[in-house]
């Protein structure tokens, strides 16, 4: 906790690591590319798939767990599929001290053993939609990876349904993106943009593919979360067949989406600072954290048992709260600890607080005085109450102001090229693989996506002149 | 559904699998060994898990992830916990394509590499106790394997402490099998002994072993949940170490304790009868069905309203309330597919109910007439809540008294052989691994544990007649 994280100017990398390490998020795990997520890391995890379970389960989803190997024949059988992944694959050949007959690999997605089993339990219309959701580990063979970023293992939740026909597979897919858009935004305080990835950009195996698309602090791109229309590809490999009211039989149409630890990444890069992290209050492991400040020996029970009302009382309002009353450590040294691990409202209560009845409340993203009020005792949880959803509404404000005054609409490549180096680039594109190329090479920028809301009619795409129909967002991801 | 269950006299094994299966709370999976957990059946772990996890955090603990793959390396650190689990391992020894250096073994339990992480976060005496708990997948490659019982494949928890002494380390191990017991009989209604294993029952690396033994319906032992004592063992092999009071360095006392996916199988056998299966209401993911019962054309209207107020009325009262209102399906076919799946109560709304504002409440542990009752609309929330609290508690009473009955003290080997053929013995034992390896020829049985709660004094061994001061159950086990 001593130790200094790396100011962001100076090395936004190494801050993201500095911050992730010492507010005990996570850590390196003797595993190449693995990760350990600590308990401060995993209660913002728990807060995040409850958010996110609540609305899978309103939208008429229900959970369920699939193996963790796949025989290797399952990953061939559908063309892009394999191709896609094969790189990435880990592979079990031994089990029970013996050389396996056919290699198992550890999954990196489930469509292709969940198909095979939807193949098995889907036999007419009346077994269709089927709306499952699976939280799992999963892994990649990453060769380059950051902690929350790109592991070879992660968690996530990856939701696959089958349907009828392909508009009901489309309407699932976009609800899901939705569910997605409205997490971020309203629990994570990340604005998002939702579209359509492009051709090159899409998940191996679908007919289109969907994504949210956030900007981080150091004005780059990051894939939230995906939803995939899977069009019939994996009900033809895996032969996922209904017979329909005129009991003839017709292949289903398929969808997965999902979203990872991740976004735990994109929350620490949309909100920290230089202090540390800020957590949003909806998602925050610990909301507010009660900090006594020591007064002289007489005092000092009045004032631990000041802090321990307040806290019965905002426990009981249903705010998650702390008192930090270790002995060992001074009130300044609690405060930096707090504020790097990014806890939204900090109260004070010192003797002369304890007299007047009431509290000093910093928030966290708001620096020294201007973020400090005082606040009487009576009526201190309906107020902290108010303050968590005002610093909430201020989060998500401040982070689409940044992302805003950062996308550019440039109307020449050079200026687009200048976008790219700062920021987000709005601009029309004719949909050609050749024009996304050049870009990569030119800028390291990547076709984000392109949003579903477009401003319609057509222009010169950006690079090459010819007419096109849509606007794309550029940017340089992670 | 339409399938029958064999009955559990003509072949217990059989009706097992059978009630797993058409109740759709497991299958098979492609992969030998593994199984899929459908919508059903997860919702049940989701059930236990939150109970368990609530526990957990009463009781001061965090929830963490640590990595699926532990190098080779660390399993073979300490001599009894890879001579237990070298036979069972997965190993994954490709990675992207390449050979890997060291091979990845699929975790089969995770002190070794939670072990790894501890001795790094662990410095000073302020920093214990650790107290971490997992929720994950675990591999064991096991030959013979039954669904939720034993799979390659299945979901626990994994708790993983270490303390400054032995005997803080003691205290929780017990702390945790109570937890669990607690569990078991209030969630559960599963009423269970607790227990020391014997030395050749114990975790391999444990100091002493703990456990909560079941006796299922056909009077066969389950081993339902284990805490283990890990002494200084996996502290001294990964150098898990801490400064005391003195600024001396001191090395842990560990422990871990771990309930499973297994847990459904209990709870399957425990209370399951020839319909099928019997889900205790805490437990339960669907508490009351609502069946309607048709009358004419005119009345359906009426009938379906007052099925979906009484619906709304239950959910608003915090009871887990599904309304079967398909049409395809007769009320007799409903009736069998919900008792087939465990349903605690079923409420029969008819239109004659509708006129005297009542409905039919049948218990699912009551077969026939005797289950029935009527009960007035008004206040039937409240009416029904009873009634589930009711049935948990008998529940709990009807596997206490089949568990007791089918107990015996047998007073020579002749009549202990008779009493493990039937049930439970309860038999002084010496504590010698002969008598226990006799036994185990002579009967199939095992020494599932020495209770926690003894008679004291001593008497002669059951098998070899020396002394012994301490009473062991014996029986034939999962």
């Amino acid at each position: 906790m001593a130790e200094k994280i790396t100011p962001r100017s100076q090395d936004y990398s190494r801050w993201y690591t500095d911050v992730v390490q010492q507010a005990q998020l996570a850590d390196y795990a003797p595993v190449r590319g693995c990760m350990v997520i600590r308990p401060y890391g995993y209660a913002l995890w728990e807060n995040i798939k409850a958010a996110l379970d609540r609305r899978f389960k309103e939208t008429g989803h229900e959970n369920a767990y699939f193996p963790l190997f796949i025989p290797m024949s399952f990953i061939q059988k559908e063309k892009e599929h394999v191709e896609g992944f094969s790189p990435e694959l880990a592979v079990v050949t031994h089990g029970g001290g013996k050389e396996l007959e056919e290699p198992l690999v550890v999954r990196p997605t489930s469509e292709t053993i969940i198909g095979h089993m939807y193949a098995q339990w889907i036999q007419s219309y009346r077994d269709l939609p089927v709306l499952i959701n699976q939280w799992a580990n999963v892994v990649r063979w990453e060769l380059r990876t950051r902690l929350f970023l790109r592991t070879m293992e992660f968690l996530w939740q990856e939701g696959h349904t089958a349907h009828a026909t392909y508009e009901e597979a489309q309407e699932e897919t976009l609800r899901m993106l939705d569910v997605y858009a409205d997490f971020a935004i309203n629990e994570a305080a990340v604005p998002v943009i939702k579209g359509r990835k492009s051709e090159s950009e899409k998940f191996a195996g679908a007919l289109a593919s969907y994504s949210i698309e956030a900007m981080m602090g150091d004005k780059r791109a990051l894939q939230a979360g995906t939803s995939h229309n899977l069009g019939q590809n994996f009900a033809k490999a895996f032969n996922i067949r209904y017979l329909d009211r005129n009991n003839e039989l017709q292949y289903c149409w398929t969808s997965s989406w999902g979203m990872s630890t991740r976004m735990i990444g994109c929350i620490i890069m949309v909100h920290g600072d230089d202090q540390g992290l800020i957590l949003p209050p909806q998602l925050a492991p610990i909301q507010v954290v009660i900090v006594p400040i020591p007064g002289s020996d007489a005092e000092r029970g009045a004032i631990l048992g000041a802090c321990d009302t307040v806290r019965r009382a905002l426990s009981d309002h249903g705010v998650r709260v702390k008192l930090d009353d270790r002995d060992e450590y001074s009130p300044g040294w609690k405060f930096n600890e707090w504020e790097l691990r990014g806890v939204p409202l900090r109260i004070e209560i010192g003797p002369r607080d304890v007299t007047k009845e009431q509290v000093v409340v910093a928030r966290r993203d708001k620096p020294g005085r201007e973020g400090k009020t005082f606040m009487p005792m009576v009526g201190l949880p309906q107020a902290v109450a108010e303050l968590l959803s005002q610093m909430q509404q201020d989060m998500l404000r401040r982070a689409t102001e940044f992302r805003d005054a950062n996308t550019f609409e440039p109307q020449d490549y050079e200026s687009f090229k200048e976008a790219v180096a700062n920021g987000f680039a709005r601009a029309w594109w004719c949909g050609a693989v050749a024009c996304e190329e050049r870009i990569k090479e030119d800028t390291k920028a990547t076709t984000r996506n392109i949003p579903l809301e477009q401003p319609g009619g057509s222009a010169p795409c950006i690079v090459c002149g010819a007419p096109a129909h849509e606007v794309a967002i550029f940017a340089r991801a992670y």
